[in-house]
């Protein structure tokens, strides 16, 4: 198996001042090949650190990957760095520094000669050229051995054409043979996840690990074979047991939001939604329109944060008096509230504590969801925790994901 | 100096498939404090990486702090690294498994003994608790050495508040001599700004800097000295120059967002606010009650995604009829509504066009932005571009910085 690693050069990298978007594309284009990553490094715009971080590299990796550093700089030092590592001298390449001199005439810019390292070249380099920057990259065949070093512009826009028009061909990669699939799930924990999955998650090829994400728990199943189709075989049986292990709990899969899928099921339903929010304050709704073409089921909503709103709304008076705005009851009048007042299909109603108070002596992270539907309504406490952000989208996941169920159970019965 | 180190530990952060954002507040943290980060390593879910990762961060620097892998699955590994480089044997903490027991207890849910090896701890540990989660962090004083580890659970809601409240009193780190200060405005172009700043932004101490973010472009002005108010001092002069450079499109300062800013306005005039959405879909009311006690100002919302709701919620079917339910005519009239049928002292609506699909014959992007006051209401015409989402968000911060305008001119006159 190929080893690649990723070193990514720049203090304001390093400092977190701008986000290295370069990997994430480049994992993926190189999973895809069956080229596995290992490490990824930053290291800021100094000349020894950058030397360390490359030797140590092309001693692990068959493929070491450098992401900027090739600006006109003094602070730009990825070229620096392995003519260093692999010994050799930089020199000017004539033809190059005449295309970069091009390059700022068709812009009308004049060309600073400081500009010149721009045109570097070592004995085991390739120039790569960048039809839309002025860094060229460097294709590095590191003499006896069978390492590659790439250095490519950080700019994505770049490094992107660059990756895909001059490294992938050089690299000669074995064609395609890894598949994966996302399980999302709802209402069901990591570590009682990784229980029901327990001799699974022990296998390396296919894997399955999971993720505890801010919308539920993600179960992912990997595969890699020669070819696309063989990986998929290969996963196809564990996909299963995955799915036999989590039913029930699986909303969606890959990238399909919750929001998304309650959506799709209203869609194919020919039905309609309204919400009624207190807690999350309309950050249900805000989900719910996320969602492409939502204006076909998304009837309307209401934020009832005073007891007048609600009361307005629908809620009685005398519910709220007697059991409190946050509490079982007004949540379920809030629900059908929703419903009646849009003459929507489902009326979906959040109300409780988002803090960092209490209120009506009921503590931070209380929450109640009311769901009311063409068979009536229910409510649901399903107490959380966490700072007010987290709450509310607790609550808001928490609400889709009862719909959800209700929508799925009615399918089943 | 002192030298930082990071690691993060992670399968999907080392695969780019999430964001690692903690690098970047650790940076600032660390930066503010004079402590000087050399580099960051990403490494997989692997014992033996993250043990070669550990070993080598904690000869070269005094401070290596990891985040991620705490969870309670055999994937996470960052307390068997630690352990592996420190040479100690984890044992459980009864005292800590009892107060995990009843995280879980309190929430509802049965405890999985698989969750056990989040009570470990090492002779050389310290455990951190997390009041937001399960994982517990650990820090760990290196036997026969200065270096200090820290380990910290991925999810930047843990890792910031474990960060301030546990970690830092514990490093005891020398007195700051670094002084910053955020500008953050609304309806001008960093390319504008930078115009104005120009002479300023040339200077290395203090430093001014602008990052065009999500909610408008922000400025920070930055200077370093061997005290903070030394740092202070020298900072002052340029933050005058900033603050009548930008005269009128500063809101806030540092971490206020315009939501709070507006919020604050709010309660200082003891006024109430109502909303009324189309094209923010519950974004807007979201927003504003993000910031603690807005329920004290936020009187409610209506989302009237169809002609219906918003009908219903005060619109004449012929002002829809003849100008559109995207119009100047229709925001007004939501505006309107809102403050009436919510009783509030202002009325904020939004209507447009989200795409992916034009609407009315209107191109994606489409936004009017009504307010209406005590002094009657307004439409804003304010075209905008991006995707669904980013149009979304574009769209509620336009609506806050309208009436965030209209609140501080309203004091000026």
């Amino acid at each position: 198996m190929l080893l690649a690693e990723l070193i990514s050069v720049g203090t304001e990298l390093l400092m977190g001042e701008i986000v290295d978007s370069n990997a994430a594309y480049l994992a993926q284009e190189l999973k895809n090949r069956g080229v596995f990553i290992q490490w990824k490094t930053i290291v800021g715009d100094n000349l020894e650190r950058i030397v360390e971080a490359i030797t140590r590299a092309s001693k692990r990796s068959d493929i070491v990957i450098l992401g900027g550093g090739l600006g006109p700089t003094d602070d730009d030092l990825t070229r620096e760095g392995i003519a260093a590592v692999i010994g050799e001298t930089p020199v000017i390449d004539e033809a190059y520094l005449e295309k970069l001199k091009a390059f700022f005439t068709a812009r009308g810019r004049s060309y600073p000669e400081s500009n010149n390292k721009q045109a570097w070249v070592i004995p085991s380099s390739e120039a790569l050229e960048n039809p839309v920057g002025t860094a060229p990259g460097w294709f590095v065949r590191v003499p006896n051995s069978s390492t590659v070093i790439v250095a490519m512009p950080g700019p994505p826009r770049e490094m992107n054409k660059m990756w895909a028009e001059q490294v992938l061909p050089r690299l000669n990669l074995p064609s395609s043979g890894f598949y994966h699939r996302t399980f999302r799930t709802f209402a069901i924990g990591e570590s009682h996840i990784a229980e029901r999955l327990a001799a699974l998650t022990q296998s390396a090829n296919p894997s399955v690990a999971t993720y505890a994400r801010r919308d539920g728990v993600h179960v992912r199943v990997a595969a890699s074979a020669a070819t696309l189709e063989e990986a998929r075989a290969l996963a196809q049986p564990v996909e299963a047991q995955v799915q036999a292990a989590l039913e029930g709990h699986i909303y969606g899969y890959d990238d399909e939001s919750l929001a998304a899928i309650v959506g799709h099921l209203l869609v194919k339903r020919g039905e309609t939604i309204a919400t009624c929010e207190s807690l999350t304050g309309g950050l249900l709704a805000d989900e719910l329109t996320n969602v492409s073409g939502s204006s076909r089921y998304v009837q309307g909503g209401a934020i009832t944060y005073s007891n007048e709103a609600k009361i307005k709304m629908g809620v009685k008076a005398q519910t709220i008096a007697e059991h409190g705005a946050v509490s079982r009851e007004t949540v379920l009048e809030m629900a059908v509230a929703a419903r009646t007042q849009f003459g929507a299909t489902w009326g979906v109603s959040t109300t409780g504590v988002a803090g960092p108070d209490i209120s009506e002596g009921k503590p931070v992270g209380t929450l109640f969801v009311g769901i009311a539907g063409p068979n009536g309504a229910e409510a649901y406490a399903l107490p959380t925790a966490g700072d007010r952000r987290t709450i509310k989208e607790r609550a808001a996941l928490n609400a889709l994901g009862q719909l959800w169920k209700q929508l799925t159970e009615q399918v089943k019965a």
